[in-house]
């Protein structure tokens, strides 16, 4: 993991992101009722639960306007890190619905956009993994990916802007975390994408039940871009022509496909044990 | 896989099992109108979703009651197989809210009860691996489960009947097709199973992210039982000391672990490697 990334629990650095204002606990006339959509017009979005929350406040690239908590979830707070009391019905009143907060939520900003090169340039060339993610619309497989993706070090996570899930609560809840951690890249198109990174010496990989290779035989040791297909429907031609190889997990012929996030974590698993064996 | 697990389309076996009486496309006023809960008195489910309605059909075991398709979808089932032909709208007010049916559904039975040694029995020695699920409760991650173990030729689930998520069409959903695939056992007790099944010689893995070895480590050629704990807990202590071997699979310390679906992915897939590799 590109250190760059975890800059530990120094929150001081948030001094001026959030406003500090105590609430009481218990209380359940919050000084602001603001219920924000995810997409709402001012761009904000609630994160929630304590691995989402945990992850952001630690993120220095993550702007916060205000932290929820409860009596029980503020020791969970980093030191110096103060929220608003609530109750956990006056926190799910705030949140949208079904929201499973877990005593704990901040409104924030999306991440700011990244720039694929300046991400690339972190690490190493030869020790790069990038995944990019060809129209996964459901943000449960997105965030369960995004969460594999810090487990195993990925460089990056590239998605379509027009055909990815938005930032949102369910999206960083799935991730547990991952979503502050692994650099997220959107992207206007993902053949363009992939012929820079074809440019640039990474090894193109299309996971694709059809493809010629085994996974295995496929890996490599350098630098990597793995693409993974929306289920159902999965790679597109288009992107799939702009790879070097298309390879597949061997599966039995009784079921069709893996779901979209546990191919990923098998993939990234699999290219991380191969490097490690011939590197 | 076993073969006994997959009568293929021979659906004629089902004759007497579902009301084969045909509704019009479009009736807003299907025959019956009884909306029943998963866990209804009559105990009768609704499957939906292409993949798992057609495993259903597929699967002699199941015991249907009604089918529901659309003019689009009926073309999905098998020849000899007639559904009440209803708008996409009219299904949906059959099924339990928010079900995402795709046009089409069934009423069954859940499976009957399954027993682990007959299972067991269908698999030579040797080339045997269950999977035991201690308090996932989830149905969309026991689903995602119950799927990878059908892609990796797993042997059976097997799941503690007070802990485990009741047959459902979520967990059909997420399972893809697999639930009618894949031998789903349930058990009063795991400790007292994996006792019966380290006396069947099988070779007993706690997956535990503060496992001693490293997954690929601890595999084995033989026989072997994988137990996936349930997310943040883990594995209960008394679950843990009847196991051989607690494995970890290695990831960053940045993420505190993996969803138990793709963790469950990656043991199927570095297990069937291994052996493949050994056997």
């Amino acid at each position: 993991m590109p250190k760059e990334r975890r800059p530990g629990p120094k929150v001081a650095g948030h001094g001026g992101h959030f406003a500090r204002h105590k609430g009481h606990a218990g209380d359940r006339h919050a000084p602001r009722r603001e219920r924000t959509d995810q997409a709402g017009s001012s761009g904000r979005l609630w994160l929630y639960g304590t691995h989402a929350v945990k992850a952001a406040l630690a993120n220095p690239k993550r702007k916060i306007h205000r932290i929820l908590a409860t009596e029980r979830t503020q020791e969970l707070l980093p030191p110096r890190v103060s929220a608003e009391l609530l109750t956990p019905e006056a926190i799910s009143k705030l949140l949208p619905q079904g929201s499973v907060h877990q005593g704990i939520a901040l409104l924030c900003d999306p991440l700011p956009d990244l720039n694929l090169e300046d991400e690339l340039g972190l690490k190493p060339p030869g020790e790069r993994l990038v995944a990019i993610l060809d129209q996964v619309t459901d943000p449960h497989n997105e965030g369960a990916i995004l969460r594999s993706a810090a487990a195993f070090g990925v460089t990056a996570v590239i998605v379509q802007d027009r055909h990815a899930p938005p930032e949102s609560g369910v999206l960083a809840k799935a991730a547990s975390g991952a979503l502050d951690l692994v650099p997220r890249i959107q992207v206007v198109n993902i053949a363009r994408t992939l012929e820079r990174l074809g440019r640039m010496g990474f090894w193109r990989i299309a996971l694709d039940s059809d493809g010629d290779s085994a996974l295995g035989e496929a890996a490599t040791r350098g630098d990597v871009a793995l693409v993974l297909g929306a289920e159902g429907a999965g790679l597109r031609r288009l992107v799939r022509e702009h790879c070097d190889v298309a390879a597949h997990i061997p599966i039995a012929n009784e079921i069709g496909s893996l779901n979209v996030s546990n191919a990923a974590a098998i993939a990234f698993y699999e290219l991380k044990r191969v490097k490690a064996q011939t590197g």
